[in-house]
Protein backbone atom coordinates (compact mmCIF):
# COMPACT_ATOMS: atom_id res chain seq x y z
CA UNK A 1 0.00 0.00 0.00
CA UNK A 2 1.72 3.85 -0.83
CA UNK A 3 1.24 5.88 2.25
CA UNK A 4 -1.66 8.01 2.06
CA UNK A 5 0.63 11.99 2.61
CA UNK A 6 3.44 10.99 -0.15
CA UNK A 7 6.60 11.07 1.24
CA UNK A 8 8.62 14.28 0.36
CA UNK A 9 11.16 12.58 -1.54
CA UNK A 10 11.40 13.22 -5.29
CA UNK A 11 14.13 11.16 -7.16
CA UNK A 12 15.40 11.72 -10.60
CA UNK A 13 15.58 9.18 -13.28
CA UNK A 14 16.42 8.91 -17.01
CA UNK A 15 19.47 7.92 -19.12
CA UNK A 16 23.14 9.59 -19.61
CA UNK A 17 22.50 13.71 -20.54
CA UNK A 18 18.97 14.09 -19.76
CA UNK A 19 19.48 16.93 -17.23
CA UNK A 20 18.81 15.43 -14.28
CA UNK A 21 21.43 17.79 -11.99
CA UNK A 22 20.28 21.01 -13.43
CA UNK A 23 16.21 20.04 -12.92
CA UNK A 24 17.23 19.30 -9.19
CA UNK A 25 19.51 22.36 -8.48
CA UNK A 26 16.51 24.35 -10.08
CA UNK A 27 13.84 22.69 -8.24
CA UNK A 28 16.03 23.08 -4.48
CA UNK A 29 15.82 26.99 -5.45
CA UNK A 30 12.58 27.16 -5.91
CA UNK A 31 11.56 25.00 -2.81
CA UNK A 32 13.85 26.69 -0.61
CA UNK A 33 12.76 30.10 -1.82
CA UNK A 34 9.08 29.06 -0.89
CA UNK A 35 11.20 28.54 2.68
CA UNK A 36 10.90 24.79 2.86
CA UNK A 37 14.23 22.71 3.76
CA UNK A 38 15.93 20.74 0.98
CA UNK A 39 18.33 17.99 1.21
CA UNK A 40 20.11 17.07 -2.19
CA UNK A 41 21.54 14.17 -2.94
CA UNK A 42 22.61 11.41 -5.57
CA UNK A 43 23.23 7.54 -5.97
CA UNK A 44 24.92 5.61 -6.07
CA UNK A 45 26.51 6.93 -2.96
CA UNK A 46 25.54 9.79 -0.67
CA UNK A 47 27.31 8.76 2.08
CA UNK A 48 31.22 7.98 3.04
CA UNK A 49 30.46 4.34 2.76
CA UNK A 50 28.35 4.62 0.07
CA UNK A 51 30.66 6.56 -2.18
CA UNK A 52 33.26 3.85 -1.50
CA UNK A 53 31.08 1.33 -2.89
CA UNK A 54 30.35 3.89 -5.90
CA UNK A 55 34.01 3.80 -6.72
CA UNK A 56 33.64 0.09 -7.09
CA UNK A 57 30.83 0.67 -9.51
CA UNK A 58 31.39 3.54 -11.40
CA UNK A 59 35.23 2.90 -12.52
CA UNK A 60 37.18 0.59 -14.70
CA UNK A 61 35.72 -1.63 -17.36
CA UNK A 62 32.20 -1.67 -18.65
CA UNK A 63 32.28 -6.23 -18.02
CA UNK A 64 33.92 -5.32 -15.03
CA UNK A 65 31.27 -6.80 -12.75
CA UNK A 66 28.18 -9.30 -13.53
CA UNK A 67 24.91 -7.38 -13.67
CA UNK A 68 23.87 -9.68 -10.34
CA UNK A 69 26.77 -8.64 -8.71
CA UNK A 70 26.30 -4.78 -9.65
CA UNK A 71 22.67 -4.84 -8.25
CA UNK A 72 24.01 -6.08 -5.15
CA UNK A 73 26.41 -3.53 -4.67
CA UNK A 74 23.77 -0.96 -5.61
CA UNK A 75 21.57 -2.25 -3.19
CA UNK A 76 24.22 -1.94 -0.71
CA UNK A 77 25.23 1.69 -0.76
CA UNK A 78 21.38 2.35 -0.85
CA UNK A 79 20.54 0.46 2.20
CA UNK A 80 23.49 2.95 3.51
CA UNK A 81 22.07 6.26 1.54
CA UNK A 82 18.65 5.16 3.64
CA UNK A 83 19.44 4.67 6.65
CA UNK A 84 22.08 7.66 7.54
CA UNK A 85 20.67 10.30 4.69
CA UNK A 86 17.27 9.72 3.21
CA UNK A 87 15.30 8.94 6.61
CA UNK A 88 16.83 11.14 8.57
CA UNK A 89 16.08 14.23 6.33
CA UNK A 90 12.72 12.83 5.97
CA UNK A 91 12.24 12.44 9.52
CA UNK A 92 13.93 16.04 9.70
CA UNK A 93 10.87 17.49 8.10
CA UNK A 94 13.35 17.89 4.44
CA UNK A 95 12.72 17.60 1.44
CA UNK A 96 14.92 14.96 -0.45
CA UNK A 97 15.69 15.36 -4.05
CA UNK A 98 17.84 12.38 -5.36
CA UNK A 99 19.82 12.22 -8.65
CA UNK A 100 18.94 8.55 -9.21
CA UNK A 101 17.22 5.78 -6.83
CA UNK A 102 15.74 2.68 -7.29
CA UNK A 103 14.56 2.56 -10.90
CA UNK A 104 17.98 3.07 -11.69
CA UNK A 105 18.94 -0.43 -10.89
CA UNK A 106 15.46 -2.05 -12.08
CA UNK A 107 16.47 -0.21 -15.44
CA UNK A 108 20.04 -0.77 -15.81
CA UNK A 109 20.59 -4.11 -14.52
CA UNK A 110 17.17 -5.09 -15.02
CA UNK A 111 15.84 -3.67 -18.43
CA UNK A 112 19.75 -3.03 -19.91
CA UNK A 113 21.37 -6.01 -18.69
CA UNK A 114 18.69 -9.11 -18.51
CA UNK A 115 19.05 -9.09 -15.06
CA UNK A 116 15.32 -11.16 -13.56
CA UNK A 117 12.67 -7.75 -12.44
CA UNK A 118 11.25 -10.02 -9.83
CA UNK A 119 14.64 -10.31 -8.15
CA UNK A 120 15.37 -6.88 -8.52
CA UNK A 121 11.77 -6.38 -7.03
CA UNK A 122 12.28 -8.69 -3.97
CA UNK A 123 15.68 -6.72 -3.63
CA UNK A 124 14.12 -3.84 -3.76
CA UNK A 125 11.32 -4.34 -1.50
CA UNK A 126 13.65 -5.32 1.24
CA UNK A 127 15.81 -2.05 0.89
CA UNK A 128 13.39 0.21 0.20
CA UNK A 129 10.60 -0.93 2.21
CA UNK A 130 8.35 1.85 2.87
CA UNK A 131 10.68 4.47 1.68
CA UNK A 132 9.43 4.63 -2.09
CA UNK A 133 9.98 8.34 -3.50
CA UNK A 134 6.70 10.30 -3.34
CA UNK A 135 7.68 11.47 -6.65
CA UNK A 136 9.78 10.53 -9.52
CA UNK A 137 10.68 12.23 -12.53
CA UNK A 138 11.74 10.09 -15.55
CA UNK A 139 13.68 12.67 -17.65
CA UNK A 140 13.21 11.27 -20.91
CA UNK A 141 15.17 11.92 -24.23
CA UNK A 142 16.28 10.16 -27.81
CA UNK A 143 19.54 8.18 -26.81
CA UNK A 144 21.47 9.68 -29.16
CA UNK A 145 20.90 13.52 -27.86
CA UNK A 146 21.60 11.77 -24.55
CA UNK A 147 24.81 10.35 -25.23
CA UNK A 148 26.10 13.38 -27.00
CA UNK A 149 25.48 15.42 -24.10
CA UNK A 150 26.87 12.98 -21.10
CA UNK A 151 29.76 15.08 -19.87
CA UNK A 152 31.26 12.13 -18.54
CA UNK A 153 33.18 8.86 -19.79
CA UNK A 154 32.68 6.18 -17.41
CA UNK A 155 31.56 2.81 -17.46
CA UNK A 156 28.05 2.65 -18.71
CA UNK A 157 28.72 5.64 -21.59
CA UNK A 158 30.80 2.77 -23.23
CA UNK A 159 28.18 0.25 -23.55
CA UNK A 160 26.59 0.88 -26.74
CA UNK A 161 23.44 2.37 -28.14
CA UNK A 162 21.87 -0.64 -27.97
CA UNK A 163 21.98 -1.24 -24.34
CA UNK A 164 20.84 2.90 -23.95
CA UNK A 165 17.91 1.92 -25.81
CA UNK A 166 16.61 -0.98 -23.45
CA UNK A 167 17.51 1.53 -20.78
CA UNK A 168 15.14 3.91 -22.08
CA UNK A 169 12.45 2.08 -22.98
CA UNK A 170 12.45 0.24 -19.11
CA UNK A 171 12.33 3.81 -17.38
CA UNK A 172 9.13 3.96 -19.88
CA UNK A 173 7.57 0.57 -19.01
CA UNK A 174 8.54 1.28 -14.75
CA UNK A 175 6.69 4.82 -15.21
CA UNK A 176 3.60 3.40 -16.80
CA UNK A 177 3.27 0.57 -14.00
CA UNK A 178 3.44 3.12 -10.99
CA UNK A 179 1.49 6.38 -12.85
CA UNK A 180 1.20 7.56 -9.13
CA UNK A 181 4.30 8.19 -8.46
CA UNK A 182 6.36 8.52 -11.76
CA UNK A 183 5.66 11.16 -14.40
CA UNK A 184 7.46 10.97 -17.65
CA UNK A 185 9.45 14.30 -18.53
CA UNK A 186 10.31 15.38 -22.04
CA UNK A 187 13.67 16.45 -21.30
CA UNK A 188 14.02 17.70 -24.86
CA UNK A 189 12.60 21.05 -24.45
CA UNK A 190 14.79 24.16 -22.74
CA UNK A 191 15.89 23.99 -19.12
CA UNK A 192 13.41 26.72 -18.14
CA UNK A 193 10.33 24.97 -19.87
CA UNK A 194 11.17 21.80 -18.12
CA UNK A 195 11.78 23.36 -14.62
CA UNK A 196 8.36 24.92 -15.28
CA UNK A 197 6.81 21.73 -15.73
CA UNK A 198 8.11 19.67 -12.61
CA UNK A 199 7.31 23.27 -10.22
CA UNK A 200 3.70 22.38 -11.40
CA UNK A 201 3.93 18.46 -10.91
CA UNK A 202 4.98 19.03 -7.53
CA UNK A 203 2.33 21.76 -6.36
CA UNK A 204 0.13 19.15 -7.59
CA UNK A 205 1.57 15.79 -5.64
CA UNK A 206 2.53 17.99 -2.68
CA UNK A 207 0.19 20.94 -2.03
CA UNK A 208 2.97 23.04 -1.85
CA UNK A 209 2.83 26.82 -3.10
CA UNK A 210 6.12 27.25 -5.67
CA UNK B 1 17.43 -31.53 -3.50
CA UNK B 2 21.40 -32.26 -2.69
CA UNK B 3 23.24 -33.38 -5.68
CA UNK B 4 23.47 -37.35 -5.67
CA UNK B 5 27.54 -36.94 -6.11
CA UNK B 6 28.82 -34.11 -3.47
CA UNK B 7 30.69 -31.24 -5.20
CA UNK B 8 34.38 -31.42 -4.29
CA UNK B 9 34.01 -28.22 -3.25
CA UNK B 10 35.10 -27.88 0.37
CA UNK B 11 34.46 -25.14 2.49
CA UNK B 12 35.87 -24.28 6.54
CA UNK B 13 34.08 -22.42 8.96
CA UNK B 14 34.09 -21.59 12.31
CA UNK B 15 35.25 -18.32 14.93
CA UNK B 16 38.56 -16.64 14.66
CA UNK B 17 41.85 -18.59 15.35
CA UNK B 18 40.10 -21.58 14.95
CA UNK B 19 42.75 -22.95 12.84
CA UNK B 20 40.84 -22.67 9.32
CA UNK B 21 43.89 -22.30 7.30
CA UNK B 22 46.47 -24.14 8.78
CA UNK B 23 43.91 -27.06 8.36
CA UNK B 24 43.52 -25.75 4.62
CA UNK B 25 47.13 -26.15 3.99
CA UNK B 26 47.50 -29.52 5.52
CA UNK B 27 44.67 -30.99 3.41
CA UNK B 28 45.48 -29.26 -0.16
CA UNK B 29 49.19 -30.84 0.44
CA UNK B 30 47.21 -33.93 1.22
CA UNK B 31 45.07 -33.60 -1.87
CA UNK B 32 48.05 -32.99 -3.79
CA UNK B 33 50.04 -35.95 -2.85
CA UNK B 34 47.37 -38.17 -3.99
CA UNK B 35 47.33 -36.74 -7.30
CA UNK B 36 44.42 -34.20 -7.32
CA UNK B 37 44.44 -30.75 -8.41
CA UNK B 38 43.87 -28.23 -6.08
CA UNK B 39 42.42 -24.84 -5.74
CA UNK B 40 42.70 -22.74 -2.59
CA UNK B 41 40.52 -19.66 -1.85
CA UNK B 42 39.17 -17.73 0.29
CA UNK B 43 36.33 -15.33 1.83
CA UNK B 44 35.17 -12.62 1.31
CA UNK B 45 37.54 -12.19 -1.89
CA UNK B 46 39.03 -15.15 -4.31
CA UNK B 47 38.78 -12.60 -7.18
CA UNK B 48 40.52 -8.90 -8.05
CA UNK B 49 36.76 -7.50 -7.35
CA UNK B 50 35.91 -9.36 -4.52
CA UNK B 51 39.12 -8.38 -2.73
CA UNK B 52 38.00 -4.57 -3.08
CA UNK B 53 34.87 -5.53 -1.95
CA UNK B 54 36.72 -7.57 0.64
CA UNK B 55 38.83 -4.29 1.67
CA UNK B 56 35.53 -2.11 2.47
CA UNK B 57 34.11 -5.16 5.27
CA UNK B 58 37.58 -5.93 6.92
CA UNK B 59 38.66 -2.13 7.39
CA UNK B 60 37.01 0.27 9.42
CA UNK B 61 35.30 0.83 12.61
CA UNK B 62 33.36 -1.91 13.71
CA UNK B 63 30.03 -0.66 13.25
CA UNK B 64 30.87 0.87 9.80
CA UNK B 65 27.78 -1.04 7.95
CA UNK B 66 24.31 -2.11 9.19
CA UNK B 67 24.12 -5.81 8.48
CA UNK B 68 21.89 -5.72 6.07
CA UNK B 69 24.77 -3.56 3.47
CA UNK B 70 27.57 -6.49 5.06
CA UNK B 71 25.33 -9.24 3.78
CA UNK B 72 24.98 -7.59 0.28
CA UNK B 73 28.24 -6.61 0.48
CA UNK B 74 29.38 -10.67 1.11
CA UNK B 75 26.95 -12.04 -1.21
CA UNK B 76 28.42 -9.35 -4.01
CA UNK B 77 31.55 -10.41 -3.49
CA UNK B 78 30.64 -13.94 -2.99
CA UNK B 79 29.18 -13.82 -7.07
CA UNK B 80 32.03 -12.98 -8.38
CA UNK B 81 34.02 -15.60 -6.31
CA UNK B 82 31.74 -18.40 -7.90
CA UNK B 83 31.25 -17.09 -11.33
CA UNK B 84 35.12 -16.63 -11.92
CA UNK B 85 36.78 -19.06 -9.54
CA UNK B 86 34.84 -21.93 -8.23
CA UNK B 87 32.63 -22.92 -10.48
CA UNK B 88 35.21 -23.15 -13.34
CA UNK B 89 38.02 -24.46 -10.84
CA UNK B 90 34.80 -27.39 -10.33
CA UNK B 91 34.22 -27.51 -14.16
CA UNK B 92 37.98 -27.95 -14.37
CA UNK B 93 37.91 -31.11 -12.24
CA UNK B 94 40.05 -29.48 -9.35
CA UNK B 95 39.06 -29.51 -5.62
CA UNK B 96 38.08 -26.55 -4.09
CA UNK B 97 38.93 -25.60 -0.74
CA UNK B 98 37.44 -22.45 0.55
CA UNK B 99 38.68 -20.30 4.02
CA UNK B 100 35.25 -19.39 4.65
CA UNK B 101 32.08 -19.15 2.60
CA UNK B 102 27.79 -18.59 3.22
CA UNK B 103 27.78 -20.23 6.83
CA UNK B 104 30.00 -17.32 7.75
CA UNK B 105 27.30 -14.75 6.24
CA UNK B 106 24.23 -16.43 8.05
CA UNK B 107 26.59 -16.79 11.78
CA UNK B 108 27.80 -13.06 11.41
CA UNK B 109 25.51 -11.19 10.06
CA UNK B 110 22.49 -13.67 11.16
CA UNK B 111 23.23 -15.19 14.15
CA UNK B 112 25.79 -12.86 15.01
CA UNK B 113 24.49 -9.32 14.40
CA UNK B 114 20.66 -10.27 14.25
CA UNK B 115 19.43 -10.29 10.76
CA UNK B 116 16.67 -12.20 9.73
CA UNK B 117 17.39 -15.56 8.78
CA UNK B 118 15.18 -15.93 6.25
CA UNK B 119 16.30 -13.46 4.47
CA UNK B 120 19.69 -14.17 4.66
CA UNK B 121 19.04 -18.25 3.31
CA UNK B 122 16.99 -16.24 0.09
CA UNK B 123 20.20 -14.51 -0.49
CA UNK B 124 22.11 -17.36 -0.52
CA UNK B 125 19.72 -19.87 -2.66
CA UNK B 126 19.84 -17.03 -5.20
CA UNK B 127 23.62 -16.62 -5.19
CA UNK B 128 25.23 -19.88 -4.42
CA UNK B 129 22.10 -22.09 -6.27
CA UNK B 130 23.46 -25.24 -6.69
CA UNK B 131 27.08 -24.53 -6.01
CA UNK B 132 27.08 -25.64 -2.56
CA UNK B 133 29.99 -27.04 -0.61
CA UNK B 134 29.75 -31.10 -0.66
CA UNK B 135 31.46 -30.93 2.70
CA UNK B 136 31.85 -27.99 5.20
CA UNK B 137 33.95 -28.34 8.80
CA UNK B 138 32.97 -26.05 12.03
CA UNK B 139 35.99 -25.42 13.31
CA UNK B 140 34.41 -25.66 16.64
CA UNK B 141 36.36 -23.73 19.77
CA UNK B 142 36.09 -22.10 23.15
CA UNK B 143 34.95 -18.60 22.20
CA UNK B 144 37.93 -17.20 24.61
CA UNK B 145 40.50 -19.78 23.29
CA UNK B 146 39.83 -18.44 19.44
CA UNK B 147 39.91 -15.05 20.34
CA UNK B 148 43.23 -15.23 21.91
CA UNK B 149 44.41 -16.89 19.32
CA UNK B 150 43.44 -15.20 16.69
CA UNK B 151 46.18 -12.91 14.78
CA UNK B 152 44.95 -10.07 13.12
CA UNK B 153 42.97 -7.40 14.85
CA UNK B 154 40.50 -6.44 12.47
CA UNK B 155 36.65 -5.37 12.65
CA UNK B 156 35.49 -8.58 13.96
CA UNK B 157 37.16 -8.96 16.78
CA UNK B 158 36.47 -5.93 18.13
CA UNK B 159 33.51 -6.89 18.57
CA UNK B 160 33.10 -8.43 21.84
CA UNK B 161 32.61 -12.25 23.40
CA UNK B 162 28.82 -11.76 23.24
CA UNK B 163 29.03 -11.52 19.73
CA UNK B 164 31.65 -14.21 18.94
CA UNK B 165 29.00 -16.22 21.52
CA UNK B 166 26.19 -16.42 19.29
CA UNK B 167 28.25 -16.77 16.19
CA UNK B 168 29.59 -19.83 18.06
CA UNK B 169 26.06 -21.24 18.63
CA UNK B 170 25.55 -20.19 14.96
CA UNK B 171 27.36 -22.16 13.44
CA UNK B 172 26.13 -25.06 15.51
CA UNK B 173 22.86 -24.92 14.50
CA UNK B 174 23.89 -24.54 10.98
CA UNK B 175 25.47 -27.86 11.37
CA UNK B 176 22.94 -29.16 13.23
CA UNK B 177 20.17 -28.38 10.25
CA UNK B 178 22.29 -30.14 7.87
CA UNK B 179 24.62 -33.39 8.87
CA UNK B 180 24.99 -34.48 5.39
CA UNK B 181 27.18 -31.31 4.08
CA UNK B 182 28.43 -30.27 7.77
CA UNK B 183 30.91 -31.88 10.02
CA UNK B 184 31.74 -30.13 13.77
CA UNK B 185 35.38 -30.20 14.56
CA UNK B 186 36.72 -30.35 17.72
CA UNK B 187 39.45 -27.56 17.03
CA UNK B 188 41.29 -27.43 20.37
CA UNK B 189 43.17 -30.62 19.86
CA UNK B 190 46.19 -30.85 18.38
CA UNK B 191 46.45 -30.14 14.19
CA UNK B 192 47.65 -33.43 13.33
CA UNK B 193 45.11 -34.54 15.43
CA UNK B 194 42.84 -32.60 13.54
CA UNK B 195 44.23 -33.52 10.08
CA UNK B 196 43.62 -36.71 10.29
CA UNK B 197 40.19 -36.45 11.49
CA UNK B 198 39.17 -33.98 8.12
CA UNK B 199 41.31 -36.24 5.96
CA UNK B 200 39.23 -39.26 7.42
CA UNK B 201 35.88 -37.35 6.66
CA UNK B 202 37.05 -37.12 2.89
CA UNK B 203 37.67 -39.83 2.48
CA UNK B 204 34.37 -41.05 3.80
CA UNK B 205 32.28 -38.47 1.79
CA UNK B 206 34.18 -38.50 -1.60
CA UNK B 207 35.73 -41.93 -1.65
CA UNK B 208 38.91 -41.10 -2.83
CA UNK B 209 42.23 -42.65 -0.75
CA UNK B 210 44.31 -40.06 1.18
Amino acid sequence: MPPVTPLRFVTFEGGEGAGKSTQIRLLAEALRQAGELVEVTREPGGTKGAEEIRALLVEGAAGRWQAETEALLHFAARAEHLAHVIRPALAAGKWVLCDRFADSTLAYQGYGQGLDLDWLWTLRRRIVGPTEPGLTFMMDLPVEKGLARAETEQRYERMGVDFHRRLADGFRQLAAADPTRCRIIDAARAREVIAADIAGLIRDRFGVSL
